[in-house]
């Protein structure tokens, strides 16, 4: 195992790529999809099982774990990896973006931003400075840089002087993080839609030399069509020897989209946020379980993946699902979450084998098709 | 395996048993405590989980499956097993003692309870008859008489009346049974808190004659007291041959006050229940997790219980459960069923060694050292 934080690129198709991402707590097979685990744990699911669906690594929240049950107590118990009982590598998001989504009384100024708690008031200070401390406490692999962004639409004025804060608190952020061998810093990428305020600020972070680059500012309601065409030229501003990572992406075709742009990493709560909703990945599209065709229909949900939801019958997910029973977000979760990596694990295989744009047809055809017929 | 249910008498320690009751599905070793899987599951586990933390056979419960998903349709499905993926032996209740403590405007007579439903109001009846139908259609190895017992404290007129009905519905249970080969059907034994009623009962049950016996009507409100005041003469009243089943118990003292006296098997909501509130069961005592002791406390709940709860701190419980994630519930419920089913264990190791007071002893004296102290 290696003691250095490394990407190298082992083949591409098209602009697809795959690769491995080389960590002391162990490999990241690359396109990965991040499981997140909030407030250290991916909700319904044992950390054993969120490996066993083939995750490499995790994403955990800064904000969530800053507040509750803070950094500094996650640090004296050892760090998230052994608090949460996860020991693969685990990737922490800045703070920036949930505070701007969930927090209360929110003051930005160039230095950072004030915040309430929503869990209990109590007022808090996030600055590149203390993001670096708090994912450094955490014990992160890979850290983020901490960076601002705002909800689109918005014009451009907005859009470019967002983006130059963000870089100047990139060049922050890579001050204070400092020299941790093992460990990653990564840049991330904003602009809005805009292709031009994309490359400065590509050129920006390229300049100040990050082990990884994030496109940051999609999948912020934009809608898939604007997505894509960002990603038509913002992964090809990047590196192309560094991990590129589409924060907060997605839907399965966004994630297969993405990953045919050069795209080497996402993360979603998606599948878990899903499966407790009753909402299911099929190879043949969304199956919602809380309607009343499921009810009689001894079938299971998808029998190609491998989880175990696959042993009960979607009369009985159904039944759990409707009695409001745990097991009903625990099996729909880790089918989720499955379905998510076995495509995850089926585009690098089809990237080394030089067979992406065969497999991305048949994986749409099958969508398609819609969900097997009631009986 | 055996195509017939029968029971094995392996060895007793005073008035303490063990043996094995053989089933079609599998063995149960008695002592055994039966977690509950009231709606086809048992809550915040997989049953592969509960069958790891040492359970022989669970118990379901006849009142919420007739209503959801019903018995018919389970029956379709290919019956409760299948269903719930729990290829072990099942005993169902009569959801007589369901119908008295949670279905609204209930009407009893001789033939039996009319009442609503407390999910949609809806109007069901159960009787002896119906009630064999049902746990018939569920397809549960081991069956019980539909009964009715009043609640406690009740004068003596209203216990034997309601007892005499009780022995009335036995005999119409046992008719509507008819002979089901690898299938069991358990007289219930009723009678409150007196001797005489306990003993006119019980021989109307030997006189039915049932392949095992029930204690019911007590864990009720009555106190663990005055519970082994019946439980010092109860189970001598029923045939020392087959299996005595001590209904809804109990506390982890409970249980061993009962096995003690000569009880066989028992079943509670306990351990589940209590891990989904933060109650947590362990040889020194109760501990509550919710506690702010727990905060940064770096030790397992338990480090001689084996259950996945182990690998996280007592902070990282305190954590999840104040944070309303899903995995404290799964942990705190693992460890829970995983200590009850240890204490069975080691009482059946025991028995058979002869040594029951000795572990008895040593089991209070633990418990009475309290938790451990806070860091
Ligand atoms: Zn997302
Ligand atoms: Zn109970």
């Amino acid at each position: 195992m290696t003691s250095r934080f490394s990407f190298e690129l082992k083949a591409t198709d098209g602009k697809a790529r795959t690769g491995v991402i080389s960590t002391p707590r162990g490999e990241i097979r690359t396109p990965a999809f991040m499981p997140v685990g909030t407030a250290a744990t991916v909700k319904a699911m044992m950390p054993e099982s969120v490996r066993a669906t083939g995750a490499d690594i995790l994403l955990g929240n800064t904000y969530h774990l800053m507040l509750r049950p803070t950094a500094e107590r996650i640090d004296r118990l050892g760090g998230l990896h052994k608090f949460m009982n996860w020991e693969r590598p685990i990737l922490t998001d800045s703070g920036g973006f949930q505070v701007m989504s969930l927090a209360g009384l929110r003051k930005l100024t160039e230095k950072g931003v004030t915040f309430q708690s929503h869990i209990d008031g109590s007022k808090h200070e996030l600055t590149p400075e203390r993001s670096m401390e708090i994912q450094k406490l955490l014990g992160s692999d890979i850290v983020m840089c901490f960076d601002e962004c705002p909800a689109l639409p918005a014009d451009r004025d907005r859009i470019v002087e967002s983006m130059r804060m963000s870089m100047r608190w990139a060049q922050r952020s890579k001050d204070a993080f400092g020299d941790r061998p093992g460990h990653a810093l990564f840049g991330i990428q904003q602009g809005g839609l805009e292709q031009d305020f994309r490359e400065e600020s590509a050129k920006a972070l390229r300049d100040i030399e990050f082990d990884g680059y994030a496109i940051g500012g999609l999948a912020v309601g934009e809608g898939q069509e604007a997505m894509f065409k960002v990603l038509d030229f913002a992964p090809d501003q990047l590196p192309v020897n560094k991990p590129r990572y589409l924060m907060g992406v997605g839907k399965p075709d966004d994630i297969v989209g993405a990953v045919k742009r050069g795209v080497d990493m996402m993360d979603c709560v998606l599948p878990s946020r899903s499966g407790r909703t009753g909402q299911v990945f099929t190879k043949r599209g969304v199956v919602n379980i809380k309607n009343a065709r499921h009810a009689d229909d001894p079938r299971p949900l998808d029998e190609s993946v491998d989880s175990p939801a696959r042993n009960y019958s979607r009369a009985y997910l159904h039944h759990v699902f409707r009695s409001n029973e745990m097991i009903a977000g625990m099996l729909l979760t880790w089918h989720n979450l499955r379905y998510f990596q076995d495509i995850m694990n089926e585009m690098r295989h089809a990237i080394a084998a030089g067979t992406f744009d065969a497999w991305e047809e048949e994986f749409h055809a099958m969508r398609a098709l819609g969900d097997i017929e009631p009986i």
